[in-house]
Protein backbone atom coordinates (compact mmCIF):
# COMPACT_ATOMS: atom_id res chain seq x y z
CA UNK A 1 0.00 0.00 0.00
CA UNK A 2 1.07 3.61 -0.89
CA UNK A 3 1.40 6.12 1.98
CA UNK A 4 0.40 3.90 4.53
CA UNK A 5 1.37 5.88 7.17
CA UNK A 6 -0.22 8.57 5.55
CA UNK A 7 -3.35 6.83 5.59
CA UNK A 8 -2.42 5.59 9.05
CA UNK A 9 -2.65 9.08 10.03
CA UNK A 10 -5.96 10.00 8.52
CA UNK A 11 -7.70 7.51 10.10
CA UNK A 12 -6.32 8.22 12.93
CA UNK A 13 -7.72 11.67 12.90
CA UNK A 14 -11.10 10.26 11.46
CA UNK A 15 -11.41 8.23 14.64
CA UNK A 16 -10.72 10.62 17.19
CA UNK A 17 -13.06 12.94 15.44
CA UNK A 18 -15.69 10.82 15.93
CA UNK A 19 -14.45 9.58 19.65
CA UNK A 20 -15.00 12.97 20.46
CA UNK A 21 -18.69 13.17 20.05
CA UNK A 22 -18.73 10.63 22.53
CA UNK A 23 -17.02 12.72 25.61
CA UNK A 24 -18.88 13.69 28.20
CA UNK A 25 -19.54 17.37 28.63
CA UNK A 26 -17.49 18.52 31.97
CA UNK A 27 -20.48 20.40 33.64
CA UNK A 28 -22.83 18.97 36.08
CA UNK A 29 -21.99 18.71 39.67
CA UNK A 30 -20.23 15.86 39.04
CA UNK A 31 -17.68 17.88 36.58
CA UNK A 32 -14.65 16.45 37.90
CA UNK A 33 -15.73 13.08 37.44
CA UNK A 34 -15.63 14.05 33.34
CA UNK A 35 -12.28 16.09 33.74
CA UNK A 36 -10.96 13.48 34.68
CA UNK A 37 -12.80 10.75 32.22
CA UNK A 38 -11.72 13.27 29.10
CA UNK A 39 -8.45 13.57 30.02
CA UNK A 40 -7.57 10.25 30.49
CA UNK A 41 -9.79 9.48 27.23
CA UNK A 42 -8.02 12.09 25.48
CA UNK A 43 -4.54 11.58 26.16
CA UNK A 44 -3.43 10.34 22.65
CA UNK A 45 -3.31 6.71 22.08
CA UNK A 46 -2.63 4.95 19.25
CA UNK A 47 -6.82 4.28 18.66
CA UNK A 48 -5.48 0.61 17.75
CA UNK A 49 -8.83 -0.89 18.78
CA UNK A 50 -10.85 1.27 17.19
CA UNK A 51 -8.95 1.28 14.10
CA UNK A 52 -9.49 -2.51 14.10
CA UNK A 53 -12.79 -2.52 14.50
CA UNK A 54 -13.74 -0.27 11.82
CA UNK A 55 -11.31 -1.45 9.19
CA UNK A 56 -12.80 -4.78 9.70
CA UNK A 57 -16.18 -3.54 9.61
CA UNK A 58 -14.98 -2.24 6.23
CA UNK A 59 -13.63 -5.20 5.06
CA UNK A 60 -17.06 -6.92 5.69
CA UNK A 61 -19.12 -4.47 3.56
CA UNK A 62 -20.15 -2.65 6.43
CA UNK A 63 -21.58 0.88 5.64
CA UNK A 64 -23.63 2.12 8.59
CA UNK A 65 -21.11 4.70 10.14
CA UNK A 66 -24.07 5.69 12.92
CA UNK A 67 -24.27 2.13 13.60
CA UNK A 68 -20.89 1.69 14.42
CA UNK A 69 -19.39 5.01 15.72
CA UNK A 70 -20.87 4.05 19.36
CA UNK A 71 -19.07 0.42 19.44
CA UNK A 72 -16.28 2.17 18.57
CA UNK A 73 -16.27 4.86 21.50
CA UNK A 74 -16.85 1.82 23.66
CA UNK A 75 -13.77 -0.02 23.15
CA UNK A 76 -11.68 2.91 23.43
CA UNK A 77 -13.24 3.65 26.56
CA UNK A 78 -12.85 -0.39 27.85
CA UNK A 79 -9.65 -0.01 27.26
CA UNK A 80 -8.49 3.22 28.41
CA UNK A 81 -10.65 2.36 31.87
CA UNK A 82 -8.24 -0.15 31.91
CA UNK A 83 -5.37 1.93 31.71
CA UNK A 84 -6.51 4.27 34.52
CA UNK A 85 -7.36 1.17 36.72
CA UNK A 86 -3.68 -0.01 35.95
CA UNK A 87 -1.71 2.67 36.41
CA UNK A 88 -2.78 3.00 40.24
CA UNK A 89 -0.57 2.10 43.21
CA UNK A 90 -1.70 -0.50 44.26
CA UNK A 91 -1.45 -2.21 40.68
CA UNK A 92 1.47 -0.99 38.51
CA UNK A 93 1.93 2.31 40.15
CA UNK A 94 2.88 4.30 37.18
CA UNK A 95 3.15 8.18 37.05
CA UNK A 96 3.27 9.11 33.34
CA UNK A 97 1.51 7.54 30.68
CA UNK A 98 1.81 9.14 27.03
CA UNK A 99 4.07 11.39 28.36
CA UNK A 100 1.49 13.13 31.06
CA UNK A 101 0.65 12.00 34.62
CA UNK A 102 -1.31 9.64 35.10
CA UNK A 103 -5.36 10.19 35.97
CA UNK A 104 -4.10 9.03 39.40
CA UNK A 105 -1.78 11.66 39.57
CA UNK A 106 -3.32 14.64 38.21
CA UNK A 107 -6.84 14.01 40.13
CA UNK A 108 -5.82 11.72 42.89
CA UNK A 109 -6.50 8.08 43.48
CA UNK A 110 -10.42 8.28 45.00
CA UNK A 111 -11.11 10.42 41.71
CA UNK A 112 -8.93 7.85 39.36
CA UNK A 113 -10.77 4.88 40.95
CA UNK A 114 -14.13 6.18 40.07
CA UNK A 115 -13.14 7.90 36.72
CA UNK A 116 -12.50 4.27 35.84
CA UNK A 117 -15.17 3.13 36.62
CA UNK A 118 -17.31 6.00 34.91
CA UNK A 119 -15.22 4.78 31.54
CA UNK A 120 -16.20 1.29 31.85
CA UNK A 121 -19.97 2.56 32.66
CA UNK A 122 -20.07 4.82 29.87
CA UNK A 123 -18.58 2.13 27.72
CA UNK A 124 -22.22 0.48 28.01
CA UNK A 125 -24.18 3.60 27.77
CA UNK A 126 -22.79 4.03 24.92
CA UNK A 127 -22.89 0.84 23.22
CA UNK A 128 -26.62 1.28 24.01
CA UNK A 129 -27.10 4.14 21.76
CA UNK A 130 -26.14 1.28 18.49
CA UNK A 131 -29.79 0.13 19.34
CA UNK A 132 -31.90 2.47 17.47
CA UNK A 133 -30.10 1.89 14.63
CA UNK A 134 -30.28 -1.95 14.39
CA UNK A 135 -31.56 -3.65 17.61
CA UNK A 136 -30.17 -7.50 16.47
CA UNK A 137 -26.49 -6.44 15.56
CA UNK A 138 -25.74 -3.96 18.39
CA UNK A 139 -27.17 -6.25 21.14
CA UNK A 140 -24.59 -8.88 19.38
CA UNK A 141 -21.72 -6.71 19.61
CA UNK A 142 -22.53 -5.35 22.91
CA UNK A 143 -22.63 -9.11 23.94
CA UNK A 144 -18.79 -9.32 22.33
CA UNK A 145 -17.84 -6.45 24.35
CA UNK A 146 -19.35 -7.53 27.82
CA UNK A 147 -17.65 -10.79 26.95
CA UNK A 148 -14.38 -10.15 26.25
CA UNK A 149 -14.03 -7.41 28.35
CA UNK A 150 -14.84 -9.21 31.83
CA UNK A 151 -13.50 -11.47 33.90
CA UNK A 152 -13.26 -14.38 31.02
CA UNK A 153 -11.52 -11.78 29.13
CA UNK A 154 -9.37 -9.04 29.65
CA UNK A 155 -9.87 -8.93 33.62
CA UNK A 156 -9.28 -12.22 34.18
CA UNK A 157 -5.61 -11.58 31.83
CA UNK A 158 -5.46 -8.60 34.41
CA UNK A 159 -5.94 -10.73 37.63
CA UNK A 160 -3.74 -13.52 36.71
CA UNK A 161 -0.87 -10.67 35.34
CA UNK A 162 -1.20 -9.15 38.80
CA UNK A 163 -0.92 -12.40 40.82
CA UNK A 164 2.18 -13.83 39.02
CA UNK A 165 3.96 -10.70 39.55
CA UNK A 166 7.37 -12.07 40.78
CA UNK A 167 7.19 -15.61 40.32
CA UNK A 168 8.13 -17.83 37.81
CA UNK A 169 5.31 -18.47 34.88
CA UNK A 170 4.53 -21.43 32.91
CA UNK A 171 4.12 -20.74 29.50
CA UNK A 172 0.64 -22.21 29.59
CA UNK A 173 0.04 -19.27 32.17
CA UNK A 174 2.02 -17.07 29.46
CA UNK A 175 -0.79 -17.76 27.10
CA UNK A 176 -3.40 -17.19 29.28
CA UNK A 177 -2.56 -13.97 30.12
CA UNK A 178 -1.50 -12.43 26.68
CA UNK A 179 -4.68 -13.80 25.28
CA UNK A 180 -6.86 -12.19 27.41
CA UNK A 181 -5.02 -9.68 29.15
CA UNK A 182 -4.37 -8.06 25.17
CA UNK A 183 -5.96 -10.24 23.16
CA UNK A 184 -9.17 -9.63 24.17
CA UNK A 185 -10.15 -6.51 23.98
CA UNK A 186 -8.34 -6.80 19.87
CA UNK A 187 -10.39 -10.02 19.49
CA UNK A 188 -13.62 -7.81 20.90
CA UNK A 189 -12.90 -5.12 18.20
CA UNK A 190 -12.86 -7.16 15.16
CA UNK A 191 -15.14 -9.22 15.91
CA UNK A 192 -17.72 -6.47 16.83
CA UNK A 193 -16.48 -4.51 13.44
CA UNK A 194 -17.26 -8.19 12.04
CA UNK A 195 -21.08 -8.38 13.53
CA UNK A 196 -22.24 -4.89 12.84
CA UNK A 197 -21.36 -5.19 8.81
CA UNK A 198 -23.53 -8.81 9.21
CA UNK A 199 -20.66 -11.23 8.89
CA UNK A 200 -21.84 -14.76 9.39
CA UNK A 201 -20.41 -16.98 11.95
CA UNK A 202 -17.77 -18.79 10.35
CA UNK A 203 -16.48 -15.71 9.48
CA UNK A 204 -16.47 -14.39 12.96
CA UNK A 205 -14.75 -17.14 14.52
CA UNK A 206 -11.81 -16.62 11.60
CA UNK A 207 -11.75 -13.07 12.87
CA UNK A 208 -11.55 -14.48 16.13
CA UNK A 209 -8.75 -16.46 15.70
CA UNK A 210 -7.04 -13.88 13.54
CA UNK A 211 -7.24 -11.35 16.38
CA UNK A 212 -5.55 -13.51 19.00
CA UNK A 213 -2.46 -13.62 16.96
CA UNK A 214 -2.66 -10.26 16.26
CA UNK A 215 -3.03 -9.43 20.21
CA UNK A 216 0.08 -12.05 20.68
CA UNK A 217 2.07 -10.48 18.63
CA UNK A 218 1.37 -6.84 19.51
CA UNK A 219 1.86 -7.88 23.75
CA UNK A 220 5.27 -9.61 23.03
CA UNK A 221 6.03 -5.93 21.00
CA UNK A 222 5.28 -4.07 23.67
CA UNK A 223 7.56 -6.28 26.32
CA UNK A 224 10.38 -5.61 23.66
CA UNK A 225 9.59 -2.11 23.51
CA UNK A 226 9.71 -2.40 27.65
CA UNK A 227 13.16 -4.08 27.08
CA UNK A 228 15.18 -1.71 24.30
CA UNK A 229 13.02 1.10 23.40
CA UNK A 230 13.00 4.97 23.74
CA UNK A 231 11.37 6.19 26.65
CA UNK A 232 10.71 9.54 25.15
CA UNK A 233 9.24 8.04 22.00
CA UNK A 234 7.06 5.58 23.90
CA UNK A 235 5.67 8.31 26.45
CA UNK A 236 6.15 5.94 29.63
CA UNK A 237 8.84 4.85 31.54
CA UNK A 238 11.18 1.57 30.24
CA UNK A 239 11.54 -1.02 32.39
CA UNK A 240 8.74 -0.92 33.98
CA UNK A 241 8.28 -4.52 33.93
CA UNK A 242 11.97 -5.50 35.44
CA UNK A 243 10.77 -2.88 38.33
CA UNK A 244 7.09 -4.27 39.07
CA UNK A 245 9.39 -7.92 39.09
CA UNK A 246 7.27 -9.17 35.80
CA UNK A 247 8.31 -11.64 33.79
CA UNK A 248 7.44 -11.32 30.21
CA UNK A 249 7.62 -13.68 27.32
CA UNK A 250 10.04 -10.77 25.67
CA UNK A 251 12.60 -10.89 29.26
CA UNK A 252 12.13 -15.10 28.35
CA UNK A 253 13.24 -15.55 25.65
CA UNK A 254 15.10 -12.62 24.93
CA UNK A 255 15.19 -9.98 22.17
CA UNK A 256 15.83 -11.71 19.25
CA UNK A 257 13.51 -14.94 19.54
CA UNK A 258 10.74 -12.73 21.15
CA UNK A 259 10.50 -10.83 17.81
CA UNK A 260 10.98 -13.87 15.76
CA UNK A 261 7.44 -15.40 17.66
CA UNK A 262 5.91 -11.98 17.18
CA UNK A 263 6.33 -11.79 13.39
CA UNK A 264 5.38 -15.83 13.78
CA UNK A 265 2.23 -14.57 15.24
CA UNK A 266 1.51 -11.55 12.52
CA UNK A 267 2.25 -13.74 9.67
CA UNK A 268 -0.09 -15.98 10.32
CA UNK A 269 -2.91 -13.18 11.31
CA UNK A 270 -2.00 -12.13 7.84
CA UNK A 271 -2.18 -15.02 5.99
CA UNK A 272 -5.70 -15.88 7.34
CA UNK A 273 -6.49 -12.56 6.21
CA UNK A 274 -5.54 -12.74 2.82
CA UNK A 275 -7.59 -15.75 2.80
CA UNK A 276 -10.72 -13.96 3.71
CA UNK A 277 -9.85 -11.07 1.21
CA UNK A 278 -10.51 -13.92 -1.20
CA UNK A 279 -14.27 -13.54 -0.55
CA UNK A 280 -14.73 -10.20 0.86
CA UNK A 281 -13.02 -6.87 0.20
CA UNK A 282 -9.75 -5.58 0.14
CA UNK A 283 -7.84 -5.49 3.46
CA UNK A 284 -4.80 -4.16 2.37
CA UNK A 285 -4.67 -1.58 5.41
CA UNK A 286 -5.48 -4.43 7.71
CA UNK A 287 -2.48 -6.11 7.21
CA UNK A 288 -0.39 -3.18 6.52
CA UNK A 289 -1.62 -2.24 10.12
CA UNK A 290 -0.55 -5.91 11.96
CA UNK A 291 2.97 -5.40 10.04
CA UNK A 292 3.69 -1.87 11.21
CA UNK A 293 2.90 -2.42 14.69
CA UNK A 294 5.57 -4.90 14.30
CA UNK A 295 7.87 -2.45 13.84
CA UNK A 296 6.67 0.29 15.74
CA UNK A 297 8.82 2.21 18.35
CA UNK A 298 5.81 3.53 20.65
CA UNK B 1 -49.75 -7.10 55.84
CA UNK B 2 -49.47 -10.24 58.90
CA UNK B 3 -45.98 -11.43 59.82
CA UNK B 4 -44.25 -9.32 57.37
CA UNK B 5 -40.78 -10.15 58.96
CA UNK B 6 -41.32 -13.97 57.49
CA UNK B 7 -42.15 -13.01 54.62
CA UNK B 8 -39.75 -10.98 53.96
CA UNK B 9 -36.92 -12.97 54.93
CA UNK B 10 -38.92 -16.02 52.72
CA UNK B 11 -37.98 -13.29 49.57
CA UNK B 12 -34.58 -12.64 50.55
CA UNK B 13 -33.51 -16.85 50.60
CA UNK B 14 -35.74 -16.62 47.39
CA UNK B 15 -33.20 -14.13 46.11
CA UNK B 16 -30.40 -15.06 47.40
CA UNK B 17 -31.11 -18.44 45.88
CA UNK B 18 -32.11 -16.66 42.51
CA UNK B 19 -28.24 -14.63 42.90
CA UNK B 20 -26.42 -18.16 43.50
CA UNK B 21 -27.17 -19.27 40.09
CA UNK B 22 -25.67 -16.50 38.59
CA UNK B 23 -21.78 -16.59 40.62
CA UNK B 24 -19.25 -17.64 38.30
CA UNK B 25 -17.69 -20.80 39.15
CA UNK B 26 -14.33 -20.13 41.10
CA UNK B 27 -12.00 -22.08 38.39
CA UNK B 28 -9.82 -21.24 35.61
CA UNK B 29 -6.52 -19.16 35.80
CA UNK B 30 -8.39 -16.46 37.19
CA UNK B 31 -9.72 -18.52 40.07
CA UNK B 32 -8.50 -15.42 42.56
CA UNK B 33 -10.74 -13.11 40.43
CA UNK B 34 -13.80 -15.27 41.08
CA UNK B 35 -12.99 -16.08 44.88
CA UNK B 36 -13.04 -12.23 45.27
CA UNK B 37 -16.19 -11.80 43.62
CA UNK B 38 -17.97 -14.20 45.16
CA UNK B 39 -16.65 -13.30 48.67
CA UNK B 40 -18.18 -10.10 48.14
CA UNK B 41 -20.83 -10.85 46.79
CA UNK B 42 -22.26 -13.65 48.88
CA UNK B 43 -21.34 -11.76 51.97
CA UNK B 44 -24.81 -11.53 52.92
CA UNK B 45 -26.41 -8.19 52.19
CA UNK B 46 -29.98 -6.90 52.58
CA UNK B 47 -30.51 -7.38 48.87
CA UNK B 48 -32.75 -4.37 49.15
CA UNK B 49 -32.32 -3.93 45.11
CA UNK B 50 -33.30 -7.11 43.71
CA UNK B 51 -36.02 -7.22 45.89
CA UNK B 52 -37.50 -3.85 45.07
CA UNK B 53 -36.76 -4.92 41.39
CA UNK B 54 -39.19 -8.27 41.81
CA UNK B 55 -41.62 -6.66 43.68
CA UNK B 56 -41.93 -3.92 41.69
CA UNK B 57 -42.29 -6.85 38.39
CA UNK B 58 -44.78 -8.11 40.18
CA UNK B 59 -47.06 -5.44 40.57
CA UNK B 60 -47.20 -4.56 37.32
CA UNK B 61 -48.59 -8.17 36.81
CA UNK B 62 -44.62 -9.53 35.67
CA UNK B 63 -44.44 -13.43 35.71
CA UNK B 64 -41.53 -14.72 33.26
CA UNK B 65 -39.08 -15.34 36.11
CA UNK B 66 -36.71 -16.09 33.48
CA UNK B 67 -36.65 -12.67 32.36
CA UNK B 68 -36.12 -10.43 35.35
CA UNK B 69 -33.44 -13.22 37.33
CA UNK B 70 -30.42 -11.94 35.24
CA UNK B 71 -32.00 -8.48 36.15
CA UNK B 72 -31.78 -8.72 40.26
CA UNK B 73 -28.36 -10.35 39.36
CA UNK B 74 -27.36 -7.96 37.73
CA UNK B 75 -28.48 -4.67 39.77
CA UNK B 76 -26.87 -6.50 42.91
CA UNK B 77 -23.34 -7.26 41.10
CA UNK B 78 -23.72 -3.21 40.74
CA UNK B 79 -23.96 -2.71 44.12
CA UNK B 80 -21.52 -4.84 45.48
CA UNK B 81 -18.59 -3.81 43.31
CA UNK B 82 -19.94 0.06 44.30
CA UNK B 83 -18.95 -1.53 47.69
CA UNK B 84 -16.12 -3.12 47.00
CA UNK B 85 -14.30 0.15 45.65
CA UNK B 86 -15.65 2.82 47.93
CA UNK B 87 -14.20 0.27 51.05
CA UNK B 88 -10.62 0.87 49.07
CA UNK B 89 -7.97 2.73 51.20
CA UNK B 90 -7.97 5.58 48.69
CA UNK B 91 -11.93 5.92 49.22
CA UNK B 92 -13.93 5.18 52.41
CA UNK B 93 -10.54 3.22 53.75
CA UNK B 94 -13.14 0.60 55.79
CA UNK B 95 -11.54 -2.45 56.63
CA UNK B 96 -14.83 -4.34 58.11
CA UNK B 97 -18.42 -4.84 56.10
CA UNK B 98 -21.24 -6.53 57.12
CA UNK B 99 -19.00 -8.09 60.02
CA UNK B 100 -16.07 -9.71 57.62
CA UNK B 101 -13.10 -8.04 56.47
CA UNK B 102 -13.64 -6.00 53.12
CA UNK B 103 -12.34 -7.61 49.92
CA UNK B 104 -9.13 -5.69 49.82
CA UNK B 105 -8.34 -6.42 53.28
CA UNK B 106 -8.78 -10.19 52.47
CA UNK B 107 -7.32 -10.36 48.89
CA UNK B 108 -4.83 -7.33 48.41
CA UNK B 109 -6.05 -4.02 47.17
CA UNK B 110 -4.88 -4.82 43.52
CA UNK B 111 -7.37 -7.66 43.21
CA UNK B 112 -10.20 -5.78 45.03
CA UNK B 113 -9.62 -3.00 42.10
CA UNK B 114 -10.03 -5.49 39.82
CA UNK B 115 -12.81 -7.40 41.43
CA UNK B 116 -14.94 -4.46 41.24
CA UNK B 117 -14.07 -3.90 37.79
CA UNK B 118 -15.01 -7.71 37.18
CA UNK B 119 -18.44 -7.21 38.87
CA UNK B 120 -19.52 -4.13 37.39
CA UNK B 121 -18.42 -6.22 33.92
CA UNK B 122 -20.34 -9.23 35.08
CA UNK B 123 -23.34 -7.26 35.40
CA UNK B 124 -23.58 -6.41 32.12
CA UNK B 125 -22.98 -10.05 30.97
CA UNK B 126 -25.15 -11.05 33.29
CA UNK B 127 -28.34 -8.90 31.64
CA UNK B 128 -27.31 -9.68 27.99
CA UNK B 129 -28.81 -13.21 29.13
CA UNK B 130 -32.67 -11.49 29.25
CA UNK B 131 -32.01 -10.74 25.50
CA UNK B 132 -32.94 -14.47 24.29
CA UNK B 133 -36.19 -14.40 26.25
CA UNK B 134 -37.24 -10.62 25.42
CA UNK B 135 -35.40 -8.44 23.34
CA UNK B 136 -36.64 -5.18 24.07
CA UNK B 137 -37.64 -5.62 27.26
CA UNK B 138 -34.40 -6.43 28.10
CA UNK B 139 -32.86 -3.38 26.06
CA UNK B 140 -35.18 -1.26 28.02
CA UNK B 141 -33.79 -2.88 31.27
CA UNK B 142 -30.39 -2.81 30.90
CA UNK B 143 -30.63 0.92 29.02
CA UNK B 144 -31.82 1.90 32.76
CA UNK B 145 -29.40 -0.13 34.22
CA UNK B 146 -26.23 1.56 32.62
CA UNK B 147 -27.55 4.80 32.81
CA UNK B 148 -28.49 5.41 36.16
CA UNK B 149 -25.22 3.11 37.33
CA UNK B 150 -22.93 5.42 35.60
CA UNK B 151 -21.57 8.96 36.05
CA UNK B 152 -24.74 10.89 35.36
CA UNK B 153 -25.78 8.55 38.16
CA UNK B 154 -24.63 6.21 41.07
CA UNK B 155 -20.50 7.07 40.38
CA UNK B 156 -21.75 11.05 39.44
CA UNK B 157 -23.29 10.71 43.25
CA UNK B 158 -19.45 9.27 44.65
CA UNK B 159 -17.45 11.17 42.74
CA UNK B 160 -19.59 14.13 44.43
CA UNK B 161 -19.50 13.17 48.14
CA UNK B 162 -15.53 11.84 47.82
CA UNK B 163 -15.19 15.55 46.58
CA UNK B 164 -17.23 17.15 49.38
CA UNK B 165 -15.78 15.16 52.10
CA UNK B 166 -14.16 17.76 54.87
CA UNK B 167 -16.06 20.51 53.21
CA UNK B 168 -19.19 22.69 54.08
CA UNK B 169 -22.16 21.16 51.60
CA UNK B 170 -25.11 23.35 50.75
CA UNK B 171 -28.59 21.42 50.30
CA UNK B 172 -28.16 21.50 46.48
CA UNK B 173 -25.06 19.41 46.44
CA UNK B 174 -26.94 17.18 49.41
CA UNK B 175 -29.47 16.24 47.22
CA UNK B 176 -27.44 15.50 44.13
CA UNK B 177 -25.53 13.23 46.28
CA UNK B 178 -28.32 11.26 48.02
CA UNK B 179 -30.16 11.05 44.30
CA UNK B 180 -27.94 9.62 42.72
CA UNK B 181 -24.95 7.85 44.74
CA UNK B 182 -27.93 6.11 47.01
CA UNK B 183 -31.12 6.92 44.82
CA UNK B 184 -29.91 5.94 41.02
CA UNK B 185 -29.94 1.79 41.74
CA UNK B 186 -33.01 1.94 43.68
CA UNK B 187 -34.55 3.75 40.51
CA UNK B 188 -33.02 1.61 38.21
CA UNK B 189 -34.25 -1.73 40.07
CA UNK B 190 -37.77 -0.53 40.46
CA UNK B 191 -37.75 1.26 36.72
CA UNK B 192 -36.38 -2.27 35.06
CA UNK B 193 -38.49 -4.37 37.23
CA UNK B 194 -41.42 -2.31 35.95
CA UNK B 195 -40.09 -2.56 32.15
CA UNK B 196 -39.33 -6.02 32.68
CA UNK B 197 -43.21 -6.75 33.59
CA UNK B 198 -44.29 -4.28 30.38
CA UNK B 199 -45.19 -1.64 32.38
CA UNK B 200 -46.15 1.52 29.71
CA UNK B 201 -44.12 5.00 30.34
CA UNK B 202 -46.42 7.09 32.93
CA UNK B 203 -46.24 4.55 35.04
CA UNK B 204 -42.13 4.02 34.89
CA UNK B 205 -41.76 7.81 35.46
CA UNK B 206 -44.22 7.52 38.17
CA UNK B 207 -41.89 4.55 39.81
CA UNK B 208 -38.89 6.72 39.07
CA UNK B 209 -40.75 9.12 41.34
CA UNK B 210 -41.39 7.00 43.78
CA UNK B 211 -37.82 5.10 43.91
CA UNK B 212 -35.98 8.48 44.41
CA UNK B 213 -37.82 9.23 47.06
CA UNK B 214 -37.15 5.75 48.50
CA UNK B 215 -33.62 6.54 48.11
CA UNK B 216 -33.22 9.82 50.19
CA UNK B 217 -35.26 7.77 52.63
CA UNK B 218 -32.78 5.01 52.76
CA UNK B 219 -29.65 6.88 52.79
CA UNK B 220 -30.89 9.35 55.71
CA UNK B 221 -31.74 6.42 57.81
CA UNK B 222 -28.29 4.94 57.02
CA UNK B 223 -26.74 8.36 58.23
CA UNK B 224 -28.80 8.02 61.64
CA UNK B 225 -27.48 4.81 61.95
CA UNK B 226 -23.97 5.65 61.56
CA UNK B 227 -24.66 8.34 64.00
CA UNK B 228 -26.71 5.80 66.73
CA UNK B 229 -26.31 2.89 65.61
CA UNK B 230 -25.09 -0.21 67.19
CA UNK B 231 -21.91 -1.45 65.68
CA UNK B 232 -22.85 -5.41 66.24
CA UNK B 233 -25.88 -5.37 64.61
CA UNK B 234 -24.85 -3.07 61.26
CA UNK B 235 -21.70 -5.40 60.46
CA UNK B 236 -19.40 -2.52 60.13
CA UNK B 237 -17.92 0.51 62.43
CA UNK B 238 -20.10 3.06 63.28
CA UNK B 239 -19.08 6.93 63.04
CA UNK B 240 -17.67 5.88 59.91
CA UNK B 241 -18.92 9.39 58.18
CA UNK B 242 -17.21 11.39 61.54
CA UNK B 243 -13.95 9.48 61.13
CA UNK B 244 -14.01 10.43 57.45
CA UNK B 245 -15.19 14.03 57.87
CA UNK B 246 -17.99 13.54 56.06
CA UNK B 247 -20.98 15.63 56.54
CA UNK B 248 -24.19 13.74 56.16
CA UNK B 249 -27.92 15.39 56.10
CA UNK B 250 -28.10 13.10 59.42
CA UNK B 251 -25.63 15.01 61.09
CA UNK B 252 -26.97 18.44 59.63
CA UNK B 253 -30.28 18.22 61.14
CA UNK B 254 -29.30 15.80 64.00
CA UNK B 255 -31.14 12.73 64.55
CA UNK B 256 -34.99 13.82 65.72
CA UNK B 257 -35.25 16.43 62.78
CA UNK B 258 -33.27 13.67 60.01
CA UNK B 259 -35.60 10.93 61.23
CA UNK B 260 -38.65 13.00 60.24
CA UNK B 261 -37.54 14.09 57.26
CA UNK B 262 -36.98 10.38 56.44
CA UNK B 263 -40.27 9.57 57.10
CA UNK B 264 -41.73 12.21 55.37
CA UNK B 265 -39.91 10.90 52.05
CA UNK B 266 -41.30 7.40 53.40
CA UNK B 267 -44.75 8.44 53.47
CA UNK B 268 -44.96 10.41 50.29
CA UNK B 269 -43.36 7.32 48.42
CA UNK B 270 -46.07 5.19 49.73
CA UNK B 271 -49.03 7.20 48.73
CA UNK B 272 -47.98 7.45 45.39
CA UNK B 273 -47.92 3.80 45.60
CA UNK B 274 -51.46 3.95 47.09
CA UNK B 275 -52.44 5.54 44.28
CA UNK B 276 -50.69 2.83 41.71
CA UNK B 277 -52.13 0.12 43.31
CA UNK B 278 -56.10 1.35 42.64
CA UNK B 279 -55.50 0.09 38.98
CA UNK B 280 -52.16 -2.68 39.25
CA UNK B 281 -51.81 -5.41 41.51
CA UNK B 282 -51.75 -5.28 45.68
CA UNK B 283 -48.16 -3.53 46.50
CA UNK B 284 -49.03 -4.19 50.27
CA UNK B 285 -45.25 -5.89 50.21
CA UNK B 286 -43.53 -2.89 48.69
CA UNK B 287 -44.87 -0.60 51.56
CA UNK B 288 -44.43 -2.88 54.57
CA UNK B 289 -40.84 -2.93 53.34
CA UNK B 290 -40.39 0.85 52.77
CA UNK B 291 -41.88 1.58 55.95
CA UNK B 292 -39.72 -1.26 57.80
CA UNK B 293 -36.42 0.27 56.29
CA UNK B 294 -37.21 3.14 58.02
CA UNK B 295 -37.09 1.41 61.57
CA UNK B 296 -34.47 -1.11 60.77
CA UNK B 297 -31.43 -1.09 62.80
CA UNK B 298 -29.06 -2.20 60.16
Amino acid sequence: MKNFKEEWNRRMIDINEILGKFLPAEEGCQKTLWEAVNYSFTAGGKRIRPIFMYETFRMFGGTDDDLIQPFLAAIEMIHTYSLVHDDLPALDNDDTRRGRPTTHKMYGEDIAVLAGDGLLNLAFETACKGFDRDLKKSVAALKILAEKAGGYGMIGGQTVDVEMTGKPVSEEIFSFIYKNKTGALIEASMMAGAVLAGAGGPDIQMIESIAEKVGFAFQIQDDILDMVGDEEKIGKPVHSDEKNEKLTLGSLYGEEKARKIAWEYSHAAVRMLRSLEEKESDASFLINLIESLMIREQ
